[in-house]
C-alpha cells in the first residue's frame, strides 16, 4: 500500500503506542495528524516525528464536539488509539474514568463516518476475552478470536468499552457505512511505556534498588508481553489488509510468568534482592496469551521480537532516559495513576 | 418526597414515556426541564405540561457538548430517558443508530456529575436480560434482576448500551461520585406510543382494516405489556427510594401472547379478519416477563393496570387521535422507522 498518498489521523498519538505508530506511518511516507489531550501522552514522544514536517499535532479533547469534527477533516484512515487507560492498577481502581471510553469510541466512529473517512482501525485489547477462561496459569491456553462471542465477559469497564467499540464498528461494516478493523493488543511494552504497566514497573523498582522487590500477586501470572514495534507493525498491516470489521490478535505466543520477567530484569540490571509478593494488589487474569492463526492468515505476518531481546533493549532505553532518584520519589504514584509528575 | 423543592431534567422528555414522566412530575409539583431533539418526540406530547408554567422545553441534541452542559445547570435529579430507539423492527435493523446510546448515556452521566447533580435515574430495559433464557414461550419464566450478571448476553446493541449504562452508573455510586438508580422498563404501551411498538402496530392494522392481519413471527411470543402510567410511577418511586445504583424491573407479571393481544385488539374494535404470520420479520425474544420481588421490596409498590383495561383505553385514545386513511398511507414505514410523517 502506498502510504504516501494517505492522510492518517492517530488519536492519542502522543502516547506510548500512539507515538510509535506515528513514527512508523511517517517512515512509510504518510501524512499524519495527531490529536491528543496529553492526559497520558507527552509531546516529547513525538519529537522525532515532528521533525519530518509531515506530522500535524493538535492538543485537544476528542470528547468535545468541535474538536472531534475538526480532527476528521480530510482524513482517509483513522487509527483510534486514544483511551482513558493505565496499567492494571488503574483499570481496576478507576472504572468510571475507563467508562468514558464508551463515549470516546462512539464519538470517534460517528465523526469518522460523518467526515467520509474510508476506514477506522480500532486499538482493542486482550481485555475483551472472557475472564473465566484466564484463571489457571498451569493451563496452556492460547486465546483465539472466536472465544469472544455471546455471552461476553470482558475485563472491567475498560474491557467492556473495547468490546462495545468492536461491536459498534462491526455494525458500521454490516450496514455498509464504513470499512474497519479491530486489533486486539496484548500487554505491550517498550520505550515510552509508562511505569503503570508491569514490565516498566519492574524496571523502575530495580533501578531504584527496591528491596524487597515487590511483585503484585503470586508472580505466577502469565503474559505474552509484546514489543511495541510488533504492536505497531500489526496495526498498520491490519489497516492494509482488513476491511470487514473483524478483530485480530496482535501479540506473541511466548508464555512468560511475572516472576520470571522480574528475575530477568534483575539479572540484566545486575541486582540481587528478595521478592515480596503482595497479593492484596490488582493482578489481572492469571493466564493471558493469544493465538496467532488469524493474524498469520489475514496479515501474512506475526510478531518478530522475542521477549528477552525486547526486554533488554527496553531496559537500556529506560536507564538512558530516567534518573533513579526522580523515579524513587514518585514510584508509588506511578504504579496506579494514569499520569504523574 | 417533596417534589416542589426539586428541579428535574427529563432527557427525551417530549417522547412517549418521557412526556408522561414530565406530566407526572408536574403533578407532584416539580420544576422540570425537558431537552429533546424531537427525533421521535413531539412537542404536542407536552402541550398539557407546558401549560403548567413549570416546564422549560429546549430543543437540542444532547450529543453536543454545549447543549448537554447547559442542560444540567441547576438540576437536582436527572431522569435520563432519551435514547435512539424504536420498536423491534428498529432495534434489529438499525444497530449503528442504537450504538449511539453508548455515547449519549456516558455523556449524560458525565455531565451530570460535573454539574453537581444529586442523582441520575436511568431508563434501562428488559433488553439487558440474556437472550438465551428467553427462547421458550412454554416456560413459565419471570426474569429476576440477578439474572443479569457476567457473562452477559444483552439484546442487540440497544440492549448492550443499556447494560453499559447500568454498569457505568453503578461505578459512579461505588466510587462515591453520584447517587443513581436504573429502572428496567418492560414493553411499555399506552397513549402517545408510536406504531413501531407491537401493541400500537396491531391497533393501527386493525384501524386500517388490514386483511389478512399481519403478525410478525408465530404469534406465540410472550410479553408483559406494561402501561406507561405504571412505568412512570415506578420511575418516580425509584428516584425517591433508590440511591445505590441498583437496577429494578418495572413491568407487570401478566403473560400475554402476541396472538392473544391481536385477538383482543380485533374483538374490542369489532373487526373480523384472518391472521397472516410473517416469520421473516424480527420478533425479539419469545418469552419476556419480569419478576417483581425487588420492585415490591424497594419501591413498596407494583404496577396496577391490568392489560385488558389498559389496552382498551389505549385503543380508545388511538381511535380518537388518528385518521384511518392517514395511518394506512404510512403504515409500513411506521413499523420499522423511528419517526414517520
Amino acid at each position: 500500500m502506498d502510504w504516501s498518498q494517505r492522510r492518517a489521523l492517530v488519536t492519542g498519538g502522543a502516547s506510548f503506542i500512539g507515538s510509535h505508530l506515528v513514527d512508523a506511518l511517517v517512515e512509510r511516507g504518510a501524512t499524519v495528524r495527531v490529536v491528543d489531550n496529553l492526559s497520558s501522552g507527552r509531546l516529547a514522544n513525538l519529537s522525532g516525528a515532528l521533525e519530518s514536517g509531515r506530522v500535524e499535532f493538535r492538543e485537544g479533547d476528542l470528547l468535545d464536539s468541535d474538536t472531534i469534527r475538526e480532527a476528521m477533516e480530510g482524513v482517509d484512515v483513522v487509527f483510534h488509539n486514544a483511551a482513558d487507560h493505565g496499567g492494571r492498577g488503574y483499570i481496576d481502581l478507576h472504572q468510571v474514568n475507563c467508562s468514558t471510553n464508551l463515549i470516546l469510541d462512539g464519538m470517534v466512529f460517528r465523526a469518522a463516518e460523518q467526515a467520509g473517512v474510508d476506514k477506522v482501525v480500532f486499538a482493542s485489547s486482550g481485555c475483551v476475552y472472557p475472564e473465566h477462561l484466564q484463571t489457571d496459569p498451569r493451563e496452556v491456553l492460547y486465546l483465539t478470536e472466536d472465544l469472544v462471542q455471546p455471552p461476553y465477559a470482558a475485563d472491567n469497564l475498560y474491557g467492556w468499552a473495547k468490546l462495545m467499540g468492536e461491536l459498534t464498528l462491526r455494525a458500521y461494516v454490516t450496514e455498509g457505512r464504513m470499512k474497519a478493523a479491530s486489533v486486539r493488543y496484548f500487554t505491550a511494552y517498550g520505550p515510552r511505556c509508562p511505569e503503570s504497566h508491569a514490565v516498566m514497573a519492574m524496571i523502575a523498582r530495580a533501578l531504584t534498588d527496591q528491596d524487597p522487590f515487590v511483585i503484585w500477586g503470586t508472580g505466577e501470572q502469565i503474559r505474552n508481553w509484546t514489543h511495541v514495534a510488533d504492536i505497531v507493525e500489526g496495526t498498520i498491516r491490519a489497516a492494509e489488509e482488513v476491511d470487514d470489521g473483524s478483530a485480530i490478535n496482535i501479540g506473541t505466543m511466548e508464555r512468560t510468568r511475572v516472576v520470571d520477567c522480574a528475575s530477568e530484569v534483575l539479572a540484566y540490571m545486575g541486582k540481587t534482592v528478595d521478592f515480596a509478593f503482595d497479593t492484596t494488589k490488582p493482578t489481572g487474569p492469571y493466564n493471558r496469551v493469544c493465538d496467532l492463526t488469524v493474524c498469520r492468515e489475514k496479515l501474512g505476518w506475526e510478531p518478530q521480537i522475542d521477549f528477552k531481546s525486547g526486554l533488554h533493549s527496553t531496559i537500556d532505553w529506560y536507564i538512558a532516559n530516567n534518573d533513579a532518584t526522580a523515579v524513587a520519589g514518585s514510584l508509588e504514584q506511578m504504579l496506579t495513576e494514569r499520569r504523574h509528575g
